[in-house]
């Protein structure tokens, strides 16, 4: 799929040609249908020409031959028609308005009963017509986060285009990442490799230690597992300017599954892989052989945090040399530890010492 | 308590003052200890002067007559130590950073055994310098949220000075709210009001609907329970620029507690009321009258909405006619709605028809 170049006409084309597609079933007299890949662990396998985890051939389909069934896409019927007059209006919306605004439709049954329902029913479309959720024009609910660096962008907004540089024109908060990313521009850039970061506290440190301008790097804070608009932007960083991504996160499988969505992609948007994941970035830490090392302030490992461990052994996506042994040394120490503990070797470790040892073993720097 | 004009050099005084008096009573064959207000619902009382709310007469007090007291009075002193050093080299950290700092610390009694403990210490040692969090230089994990409306301001950052417009020189993302407000200076505006909104898709819908451009309004995104960052700079924006303040949220309890947290200040840090709360913030909506009025899609009210509406009845800064009457009518219908259910008549109800009419009657526009 590409999507990068999807014009608003395009995406209104496609849902169009949907929607047209179940008339001509009708009028063929065929159930109308719609075929899907099924979206399961099961069933992603790696694409090592495009180098991300993609769904395989298993495909599931909705059909109209069960009242249900032709619940679902009368519902996407409706869903259609909204999305292409958004798009003719040039609006857009909040997934969460989506499912409010389905009761104003004249159809009751057409409906959702759950905002679940209408996001999976986006997922479908976004399937089904190789768009995106944001060439339809659906924005999430929460933006993207914020870059530190020395990049200078140029935003198309809806009241006009801004130049900002991300370290010159910005306060202390930095350049906030908006819904849509593939309205930024990269005009020009000193930058060497780009960091994700997933703590506000981290980040912030990174800030105050004057890291960015130092090592010349961009510091992107995910704030937890990542919004589609930061994912999309380090994607864009990494593929358009040529730059290394690492990824710094908490020692604990939680923050992994954080690096994946960023690397890999995740299982219920692997039909958008190919746009949103960087399989190239690479995972500076909390290595658990950091915690080891380094002797930091850990807490035990949950049972919850043990099963997770445990499935990501099981997950094809982390089944390499290096995931293998660090989750292995994890299970087998018990521990887990946050980026922040690596304050307890003062507020400087981590800029002066663990990340440029990290980054030059990693031939980052 | 005035902590707007703390400086540096003051904040460090104030707790270098602490510690001494621990040593004069030591030297005077007396037991240290700490004094201070009793932090629980019941010790809350309205200051009439100060229109806020703050803690009453009742007092607890730290004592090192037990081995857990002297504990804390030395954790006490290693933190003022900590954080007069910190103020020395105009250095900051996070809570985080402070709890696991700790760890390097050479005394073992010293070192806290969990963040409740370090964050409530900062927060004792807010209550007796009478300084805040922010003059201590301690960052919070998260920063503000964003601003977007016709204000220009100068943010000193540590890399100099930075002029910001908050519409034309931000992407649609908005400026990004630093975590310490006070380095804001406003140089320009030309709003009417300020707007506080708690989602980020009710956010982007006015921002989208150039609500703030028609109406001259600032609107600051709370993102959920807002930020110390957030509140302060609401007050300021309302203490210094004499604009008036709107707080627009999900229609349930727990939003209810997001104005109080704007309005009234939180028990946990009334000792801040003067420095974070806006008194005359009013409630916009979604109000259980809208629900009735304008027959939004709900959900039914779960047994700890219920627990929360009969706890906010029993709370003295809740204790109005219109919260009382508005409380009392939810209990009643039994229904809870968010913001964005507006959008179920149209996504322009609430920018045309909602918020203009709500407005007119506040007699804010």
């Amino acid at each position: 799929m590409s999507t990068e170049d999807t014009t608003d006409a395009e995406a209104r084309e496609r849902l169009i040609d949907l929607a047209a597609e179940f008339y001509d079933q009708f009028a063929a007299g065929e159930i109308p249908r719609m075929e899907l890949p099924t979206r399961t662990k099961s069933n992603i396998e790696y694409d090592p020409e495009k180098k991300v985890w993609v769904y395989g051939d298993r495909k599931s389909t909705r059909t109209a031959n069960s009242v249900s069934g032709a619940r679902k896409l009368l519902k996407a019927s409706y869903t259609i028609d909204f999305l292409a007059n958004q798009l003719d209006e040039d609006r857009s919306s909040t997934l969460r308005e989506l499912y409010y605004l389905s009761e104003s439709w004249n159809n009751e049954e057409a409906q959702f009963n759950s905002q679940d329902e209408s996001n999976n029913l986006v997922e479908d479309l976004e399937i089904v017509t190789g768009a995106t959720r944001e060439d339809f024009h659906m924005r999430p609910e929460e933006s993207g986060a914020k870059v530190m660096g020395p990049l200078l962008i140029r935003e198309q907004t809806q009241r006009g285009d801004r130049d900002i540089h991300c370290q010159k024109d910005v306060g202390q908060g930095g350049y906030q990442i908006p819904n849509d990313t593939d309205t930024i521009e990269f005009l020009d850039n000193d930058a060497e490799f780009v960091m994700c970061v997933e703590t506000g506290g981290m980040r912030d440190r990174l800030v105050e230690n004057g890291f960015d301008d130092e090592y010349d790097c961009l510091v992107v804070h995910l704030g937890g597992q990542p919004a589609r608009a930061t994912r999309r932007l380090t994607k864009r960083l990494h593929d358009e300017l040529d730059l290394p991504v690492v990824v710094f996160c908490d020692g604990d499988p939680w923050s992994y599954r954080i690096y994946g969505s960023v690397a890999y992609g995740s299982i219920k948007s692997a039909h958008l892989s190919e746009y949103l994941a960087t399989p190239e970035a690479e995972y500076v830490g909390i290595r658990p052989q950091d915690i080891v090392d380094y002797d930091l302030p850990t807490d035990p490992l949950s049972d919850s945090d043990v099963n997770a461990l445990e499935s990501e052994l099981d997950d094809p996506r982390f089944q390499t040399e290096f995931w293998e042994e660090q989750i292995e040394l994890q299970l087998d120490i018990g521990k887990k530890a946050e980026q922040q503990a690596l304050a307890s070797r003062g507020l400087d470790f981590v800029t002066d010492t663990y990340l440029p040892e990290r980054l030059d073993e990693m031939g980052v720097l």
